[in-house]
């Protein structure tokens, strides 16, 4: 069977982490959102593809949404007594996966090579692809003004209201993302944030077409627990740009004929339409995320 | 007094530190070499700037050439554990020198703007210079093949035997430093390596120029002590360069004209024309670079 999971950071990452551990490597392979990554202090700074990264090496910490869990910021101070920008956390180890990064694109080599070289580095066997090798930013409509993503999530720690979520530039989806997806039994919507984690990926049109014309069911995992967004701004961006309440019903309009099936949060199934697994949608433990990747993987076989 | 010095890493750097000691910070300017200046990991590495400014704040190492002396490792050690590059070394405050220089950049501000910035950032208030904003990097003929100077110098331990010093992309000098030596009453050729610090300096047109008609004294301080080159690779240098032993004679011989009046070790003047000042040049503690510092300044004074 060839899954395709669809992924940002966190939640994504966390059912990535739970599908990894009951398919060969071979079976699985994941596209991550590029929309929020930024160049800083010279370097490229992926953070999706990062927290996807450290969560399969068992290295993401449980309580937070970036970094590595065991890490020192001797950098990070120091460039904080300099003045330097204090906004964005560099820690140490997490570091030097943005120096590989920078390295590997200053040698030319794209971002598609540089993260399997970055996965490789990590001893990951996992399939993971940017969904764009370009730029591709995300930006947010905040007071009639773009904001650039990380300025918004980060700098302003998601507080500025947001009317519309947009894609200024372009970019070109990568060929192995088209055709993980064009050849993909399965494909799996994770509970990344909708607006902000998979619409990018759904924007870039070559990808959007391959899940159109997809021969795979197509299931996404809610993002709504006890009826309301599971984390993140998610539950502020629903009203803003669904105007309506983050609820079943917003996120089933959101990704209408997309999706075949979905596994929502026992008891806040009322709203969701076609099959419906309901399940124990919040991971914690990687015990957790394995028995939701079973779980989904199982209950998606009569689907395909 | 207006004196200026031109400087490369160490040896230089102390010498600064000491004349910092003895002048106010509007007496006294440093003109650096940029040449080893190069690309790495996405950052832009200064490594005579960086020298010269972790000297002057008391930070840098006595008994190593290059970083801070109080330092940690764990992102360069992250990156050799990821198979990153090993052969150059980013210790973690070391690291945020660079972050900060790469945002100055990014921004578009040119290497003379982010050097007073980072500078600044140290506390520091004595005026240096980079030689010039653009990259002029410095190239060495080895075997007929040209070879970066980090290449040489770092990786391969300066072991390749030396041809020629070659600049084979020139840079402008920067204006400020071409000011500098216009307006000084004392110029200072520090004991770095007169092949690879200051020649560096003086293949700059306008900066060559401005020696040559310069209305102050040009002083040096010999980096030959007991019979050889003090330290580093410049033993070697010599014999391959100026095609005699490393002594005295092939160092006035390579300034030439270029300088009115010598500082040599105590024992070493043979060989050494013009006024000649005998003394202590080795300097370890910062009480022996003031003591140079002040030496050097007070034997100059007839001079001008």
């Amino acid at each position: 069977m060839k899954v395709v999971a669809l992924s940002g950071g966190v939640g994504g990452a966390r059912l990535v982490d739970g599908l990894a551990a009951s398919l060969d490597s071979d079976e699985l392979s994941v596209v991550v959102n590029t929309g929020d990554d930024f160049r800083h202090c010279g370097l490229w700074i992926c953070p999706d593809l990062d927290t996807v990264m450290y969560t399969l090496s068992g290295r993401a910490p449980i309580d937070r949404g970036w970094g590595l869990a065991e890490e020192t910021d001797a950098c990070m101070n120091a460039l904080k007594r300099l003045g330097g920008p204090s906004w964005f956390h560099l820690s140490d180890q997490d570091l030097a996966t943005h120096l590989l990064r920078a390295k590997g694109l200053d040698e030319g080599l794209n971002l598609s090579q540089v993260t399997d070289l970055l996965f490789d580095a990590h001893g990951l066997k996992t399939q993971v692809y940017p969904m764009c090798d370009a730029p591709h930013p995300t930006r947010l409509l905040c007071d009639g003004a773009e904001m650039e993503f990380q300025q918004w999530f980060v700098a302003n720690q998601a507080e500025p209201e947001v009317q519309a979520v947009c894609f200024p530039e372009l970019g070109v989806a990568s060929t192995a993302a088209v055709r993980a997806v064009d050849e993909a039994d399965l494909i799996i919507i994770t509970p990344s944030n909708p607006y902000l984690s998979i619409d990018p990926i759904l924007s870039l049109p070559a990808l959007n077409e391959a899940l159109e014309n997809r021969k795979g069911a197509c299931i996404a995992i809610s993002p709504i627990v006890a009826g309301r967004a599971i984390k993140g701004p998610l539950g502020k961006l629903i009203p803003a740009l669904a105007t309506r309440p983050a609820s079943a019903a917003a996120v089933v309009a959101h990704y209408g004929d997309l999706v075949d099936g979905w596994v929502v949060e026992r008891g806040d199934e009322a709203g969701f339409k076609g099959p419906v697994l309901k399940t124990d949608t919040v991971m914690k433990s990687r015990g957790d995320r394995k028995t939701l990747g079973r779980a989904v993987l199982d209950w998606a076989q009569p689907l395909l």
